[in-house]
């Protein structure tokens, strides 16, 4: 028996599909906006990138603030030449966005049932309250966590109050998820473990992280299959 | 010394001023639209409204959602004349509403000072998870509480779990609030305990209750300063 009380799970691209929608979401912008400029130059995605990140402080994460990113971002990129028709369907890519399908990725519901049998498991999940709630009943996975918690922001600070409000010490608490900045370089850096599954595409916001080479108390595996063992190993190493 | 162990305190237009800035808003947005179409015959204000109702289930309450309903409605009433310039200021009116000052009601801290002084009390509050935060942080008050929920509806699976969550019984429960929709219904549906303090202005969709002229278990007060009093009352009834 180790020393893990609390093992927690990332939402998007970790449980369920997300990014893909968003990409998909940015194909059909792009296809909207070609109608008014040139977009051999990409321009566009990194004006809509530092228009994103300029929001984040007002807008936060989620869809409906990329929607009104994107609006912006259109609106500008065409010198106001976009017609009201055109922006109606930007709109109408967040209300898709926001109403995509939840796609469980492989293995993930029987690696969280079986990592849910000798451990309390809590859902840690960054992003839009109602959008991620809506996700999480629809994933059928809910009553399969002891805990969820929708979070703003997945930084230090976000993690020490939930291991606190959990009576865990980091020590006993792995962190599972696809992004190395919002779900594993906190959770080291607080003293806990993580365990990183990559997804296929990474929001480039997401890329950046401090972590170095050698993190001791990181494992990474390839697909949901190998969470069990990767836990057990961490066990091995924390009892 | 009474039977309530947890008093629970809704946020906008019980702890701070927001309805105030919506309307604000709305008024910026009729004039934006003043500019093409003939804002007498109120069509503008009913089909924001319905717009607003039907987008609810999927961009959930808040100000982003607000702006994303504006902005349609803004495209529909004008059919699809309006100016992407135009469309501009609509989103800076969601910006700005974002954005606001947090004014403390009149006698509020005082209040929350007093009530937490003999028992836990608990933040409850609903909308958008940034922005609740961002003003939770501001308003000063956040050290006060033991607990701080944000939540993307009030109703009574909601409360259930929150006071499921903080192990207290209903009957050891009261909520403090200006909608009786939201924060007094649900509560003493649940057999909980309500303290309504109505606000100047009420958003349409929040005026919609089933309380009947007699509730037992509800005490109104005409402002904050009452709050410790209208507490103590029921403290008496329910010791």
């Amino acid at each position: 028996m180790g020393g893990i009380r609390w093992v927690g799970f990332d939402g998007d691209d970790t449980l369920w599909k997300s990014e893909d929608y968003y990409r998909q979401a940015e194909q059909d912008f792009e296809a909207i906006l070609a109608g008014y400029i040139d977009l051999g130059d990409r321009r566009m995605q990194q004006h809509l990138l530092d228009t994103e990140r300029r929001n984040l402080k007002v807008f936060g994460y989620g869809v409906k603030g990329m929607t009104l990113s994107m609006l912006e971002t259109a609106i500008q990129l065409t010198d106001e030449r976009i017609s009201a028709r055109d922006l109606h369907r930007v709109i109408e890519i967040g209300r898709t966005t926001l109403q995509h399908p939840v796609d469980l990725l492989p293995g993930i519901r029987e690696a969280v049932e079986a990592i849910a049998r000798d451990h309390e498991i809590v859902l840690i999940t960054k992003g839009d309250l109602f959008h991620q709630e809506a996700k999480i009943a629809q994933s059928g996975l809910a009553d399969l966590f002891h805990r969820i918690e929708v979070v703003s922001e997945k930084d230090v600070p976000t993690y020490a109050r939930v291991l606190q409000e959990l009576e865990v010490a980091p020590a006993q608490f792995v962190m599972i998820g696809n992004s190395l900045r919002s779900d594993i370089e906190p959770v080291i850096q607080l003293g806990g473990w993580g365990i990183h599954m990559p997804y296929h595409v990474t929001w480039a916001l997401e890329t950046e992280h401090g972590l170095g080479e050698d993190v001791p108390n990181l494992v990474s595996v390839t697909g949901a299959v190998e969470l069990p063992a990767a836990l057990a190993d961490i066990e091995g190493r924390a009892g």
